[in-house]
């Protein structure tokens, strides 16, 4: 083939990144090499960096420079209300909405037996000790729609229930801008079954 | 909104990817930082070593890590046959293909006045010396089924002729396994203009 050992590791590399299989990981290579080399440094740099200086926040296990992330330490926050999510990029969604102004918990996985995924693996010991310590009263649980996410949120809605807490679950049901045709069975059944009066709809 | 300086860094580093907007780069950012670290240390060296390493072959403009690329180091290829392409993504096709064991130019481009882009952008100044100097018999002129492609084929093909050289163009058509039904008129027209004896196909 003539080509360079370099160059193979390259595209390698590249396929550790989700999404890239090996035609986008040789298209990436090419572009890096032959049109972008600032932008290789540039990444270089930052992704050196990040795996340097990023580890995880001690109570919430959110993605932090610090030994404590920027939420956790932000004081005007609502101590009260913690919402559980599966991943980092769960925490910047939640914040997106600009619904929400409490603390987070990040399990860094969901509840799967078969895969070795137990309550060890989620932090669920730490989240337990800040149920009970650090004045709660209602845990959010926001984990994916998924078989395994519900049987996650089940688990950790009872944990917080024998803690004497609150335990609620995000919404389901159709999508904003949704058009009813193209929403699929299983969303359509929670959504009439979740049905709500129309007073009630903006409480 | 809480989040470290070093991970919007790190957003911002990876959308120099090709087709790699703000949501992916978060996906791959979260995903290199808490699932997959070892892969992001790999990424990083693999991608400082390429940088490092990497250059450009003095002789046919491909990504080489020495002077010469490893085609052109190659004592077994034919020398009569250049095959003119625009990007090293192009020498990995045609070298795929199985077809071709001739020699390679890489323009880095194609010509296209309005963006800058002449003649010696595109290295034909090496090009026209390769032209006279080398015992080039054909050059195979592979640049993309473009506008911009084929004039810049028509352009090289006019200076080939020029030294006394044979140009070829590859063949376009309907591609082997392409139902008629699905492929565009213009590729259908070109097909249709090209169209050969039977005897002729194997040739």
């Amino acid at each position: 083939m003539g080509f360079s050992p370099r160059l193979e590791q390259l595209f390698a590399a590249l396929r550790c990144l989700p999404g890239v299989g090996p035609k986008t990981s040789q298209r990436m290579a090419f572009h890096l090499l032959s049109r972008d080399r600032d932008g290789g440094r540039r990444l270089v740099e930052a992704l050196a960096a990040a795996l340097d200086g990023i580890g995880e926040c001690r109570r919430c296990r959110m993605l932090a420079e610090a030994e404590v992330c920027g939420i956790c330490a932000d004081p005007a926050r609502d101590d009260g209300l913690l919402c559980v999510v599966e991943s980092p990029a769960d925490v910047l969604a939640v914040e997106e909405s600009g619904a929400y102004r409490g603390r987070y918990f990040v399990l860094l996985g969901r509840l799967s037996p078969l895969d070795g995924i137990g309550p060890d693996e989620l932090g669920l010991p730490l989240l337990q000790q800040r149920l009970r310590d650090d004045g709660i009263k209602e845990v959010m649980l926001a984990t994916s729609a998924t078989v395994e996410g519900e049987a996650t949120a089940a688990y950790i809605g009872s944990l917080a229930e024998r803690c004497g807490l609150v335990a609620t679950r995000i919404a389901h049901g159709v999508p904003i801008g949704g058009e009813l045709e193209f929403v699929d069975s299983n969303t359509l059944f929670r959504a009439i079954a979740a049905r709500r009066p129309l007073a009630g709809e903006s409480g």
